[in-house]
């Protein structure tokens, strides 16, 4: 059950339904957001929630059967938009791409891709600072100082910055110039990092788990939320399986699982998903077709010289090729599948 | 390498070839196919096959790097289609949609079927007269004799048909009342079934297995093209993984990659892939745009009373709406972005 | 529920057995064995079995909650012994070693084998005579004339056979020279191979599927079983997952869970299991104490000159070490853990 | 390439070394651990190490082709024996048990489970008092109270306390009170964690990620030795597959495969490697002969009542009799088989 308690309730009021529902032996969690001040109550599922709808203090009282709650679609049926900023939202009809190199490398870097993004009208850049890499030897990224150029020049251009946290001591350092958090795939289940990312107010993208169950996402996304953030993205971004065609392979009915598990946005990591340049095109339209929100793209002036992930990236006239690809495909999906 | 001969080689000019390939060590097999004679000869791949390509009797000669040899894109460029009729082709820019039931049960089923396919444009019907069933006090299916009937129906309207063989004892029962003989995944690696599909001359449509690579698949295929058979049909239903929250994965990835690696059609399980009603319209979208040649579809007059894979099937009025939607994202597709 | 019927009983007796059953809406399916007749009653789980259990003609009844019934430890307590011969039986206290190469090549290859198994006490060979093979292209065994130098070789030695069967048209041939017929793992849930198993009077080794599930293999038994055939091996051969640091993983809580389930024997492969030669010791070791009742082991004069499989196959001094470590733990476990 | 410098190695040495090594390309990173003072050099393979190994100040030189270097047995052949404590020490001959319950619960738990450890010479209890669960809403463990009730009873019995860090911020409140820190399977590529636990001067057991391959499991401890500290456990815990019959597939594979790769001891989980009581036994004694070097087990005195994990945990009774098959076990090995 989610109780969604009225503003200005008293502490009287929030004691009276906190002692109904003891009484009633459930378990309960407040967690205060953005938007609302919800209370979630965990035990029988015969109680009668009127009781508690009809007390003072209490705006709206919700059942919930899912073993998540707030990030369920069974009380919040209307889908979730994320505010990014005043003119960047995801989860509306629209398809969000973010897109930038798997790691930021140097100052030049950065500013030709900005120019890129910006001509192509993508306000979202993608870049790696801190690598999370299966080898202790292998290129780590270039760390705060390194956020801090990529900032700056993202701020003077309007683009929007998204890049992975890896540890919740970096969420304080970070905070200031980033737009959203990431959490890796290998974070996935990384419960503190979790639990810290619910007390701040920006946006977080979860990553799918290497083997993560599409369950086990949700329930990442509820330790954010339950932590207070109500701004998630879930980010399906491809499994480990037998096969060894391809990098991962591409979860596509995750999307529409998550999507009526969920009221949150999905978005769909095809460079990940595939670890195959020539496999991001086809991927990505048939996420936009399978309802995804948006895409993050791993894109490099010349892949073929980038840091990590080459091999997946696209190129300047790759991307554009896409981008006009996803816009009409999108449309067309709005227009004439609704 | 793959030899293409001459159709009126004569027997000294086919031994000289062979000579010269013994002598440099290739080991060779022929098949005779309905379109032509080839000569797959493997062995070292240095060698100058321009010294074949002179001699008479041979009309072309490829250089094939991959295990797989005539069923690879790399010595056919352009797209196979399969004829299954004069009017029905398969791997042309359409896509092709195959529907029925999982199981045919009886004639009033068959009739209301093919009545509701002619209706809606559909000319080719799924259904299975041999079942697979894990356990074997399952329902087994209604066997030769329901095929016959099932057959006579169809004719009649002009409906052709895809059913699965489950031996290589059934084939010559099953050849004069069938269109498509379409292995199943647990019979994808039956090769003594491949290789007598490929002394016949039907199309084979060949499912991926439960746990199969693509490489695996195409292997599968190769069987029966270099048995005698060139018209097959590759397709992907789903590989079983970890995940819980569906019954099985579909392999999106897989699409575009048969699609690189092979020249022919692929085609599209969205019922198994899934498993789930509400997950085939996104799937089938989503598969079109990552180029897949055409669905089988399972569909039931009234689902909740199918003697199988109820759970998974479509009602008429999902189909409709369904078929509508396929039409368009085709259409869609062929126009914008091609 | 399991039904024995006593040897005489009469057509009257049985019949109304079968009425009883048919009024209160059971599934009948009759398996005439080499031990028993028995009756597989699928129906309402609340049916007082003593209503059937006082009738004349019946010898015993047993209720078997689980989906596969004739094969599950439910009813039948104590483990099966499978006797191969007078002198060699499967399931009895002892574990037995089934050896031989990969692929049969040649007679001379046999005699040697034939000699060393000899020597080392054991008693069963095995040896692919049709090979299942990804590619077409491969070596695929030298077939019945192979196996007929085979079994004269063996039977003139006291050596029993165990070879796989891939296509129920062989099993005719291959009857008066086989003394196991092994089903592989390509062909687990080959039903029509199965239901013509349950048919014949010889044990039959079924391998689990590539990726099978533990059920499904106890399901491709009670194909076997009901179909008349009781004398059954269940073989663990490893199973497909994403892990690529050899070649399947083997899965050594099955042979703990299978002997729990059902009654069968079970067999190990370790060299399917593990596809590396230093891995099969210790696999071999651990399968006898997590229960395993044998082991078909790949070996081979020249492993590095195996026309396949030679990677995983040990050499004569190898498995001599490897045979008497199997023993001295064998007794091990019968002396000190039971 | 791994160097090891002498221990009064002077700083014009050490700067000799590392020019030539730069001068070669060679990227290094040195690692100063309880033992020695490494050197990792990573670059081409075909440098004359002698001209290193010439050098003063030099100890010793090895070529390590891994990717990973200071755990690999390339570079150190005999296993590595991590002692605990004067009296415990892993990787010895014998075979070490870890025991307790899943979650700490309260004082009276810890009372009861350490008599009966002492009684029963088990000298490592588990116990987690921080606990990674799925949800927010399960229970997360007693926390760093809890632990300081654990360790003063455990410390008064001479008992030495495992239990698992989930973030780095924990290891210096944690320090005082545990022996061995545990990195849990979802922190498996927490590479922040393990990064601190390198400067840790503690033993670090690693479990491998619940889909984690071998070689992503040797990384993690690259991690922890390359950042200072060569006291590492690795540990089996079973793997994700698409197997349903129990909780997780012990992959038995894994132990003789990272013996031979690393020289690091290596402990098994039956307990999370099956999720099943009744599998504990079989998988334990199994993975003795598989060549492990110790076992953490899940045990409690009321299994029924656990507050997580009762299904997969043993009663004193049970564990008593595991126990004492443990030993016979570990003997019969060390003594027949070796």
């Amino acid at each position: 059950m989610i109780i969604q308690f009225e503003k200005n309730i008293t502490s009287t009021q929030r004691e009276r339904v906190l002692e109904i529902l003891s009484k009633n032996a459930f378990k309960t969690r407040e967690a205060v957001t953005q938007l609302s001040n919800y209370l979630v109550a965990i035990g029988k599922s015969d109680f009668d929630i009127r009781i508690i709808g009809n007390m003072e203090g209490v705006n709206d009282v919700h059942k919930v059967n899912d073993d998540y709650k707030l990030v369920s679609s069974k009380w919040k049926v209307k889908p979730t938009q994320i505010e990014i900023d005043a003119d960047v939202t995801i989860g509306s009809n629209g398809f969000t791409v973010m897109a930038g190199p798997c790691s930021i490398e140097n100052e030049n870097q950065i500013e030709k891709m900005v120019e890129f993004l910006k001509t192509n009208n993508i306000n979202i850049m993608r870049g790696g600072v801190f690598k999370p890499r299966s080898s202790p030897y292998s290129f780590r990224g270039v760390g705060i100082d390194g956020l801090k150029i990529f900032y700056k020049i993202c701020k003077a251009n309007g683009i929007k910055i998204i890049t992975e946290v890896m540890e919740l001591e970096q969420i304080d350092d970070m905070y200031d110039y980033i737009d959203i958090f990431q959490v890796g795939a290998r974070n996935s289940q990384n419960f503190n990092l979790l639990d810290a990312l619910g007390k701040v107010d920006k946006p977080v993208m979860i990553k799918r788990g290497l083997s993560g169950t599409i369950d086990e996402l949700l329930y990442s996304a509820e330790y954010v939320f339950s932590g207070g953030n109500e701004k998630i993205l879930l980010c399906e971004r491809g499994i480990r399986t037998y096969e060894k065609a391809y990098r991962n392979t591409f979860d596509i009915n995750a999307i529409p699982i998550l999507k009526e598990k969920s009221h949150l946005p999905v978005i769909i990591d095809p460079s990940h998903g595939t670890g195959q340049r020539s496999l991001i095109e086809p991927i990505t339209l048939a996420g936009i077709m399978a309802g995804a929100d948006g895409a993050i793209i791993e894109i490099h002036e010349q892949p073929e010289k980038a840091m990590s992930d080459g091999q997946q990236s696209l190129n300047f006239n790759e991307t554009q090729s896409l981008l006009k690809k996803i816009r009409e495909t999108s449309n067309f999906k709005n227009q004439f599948l609704s």
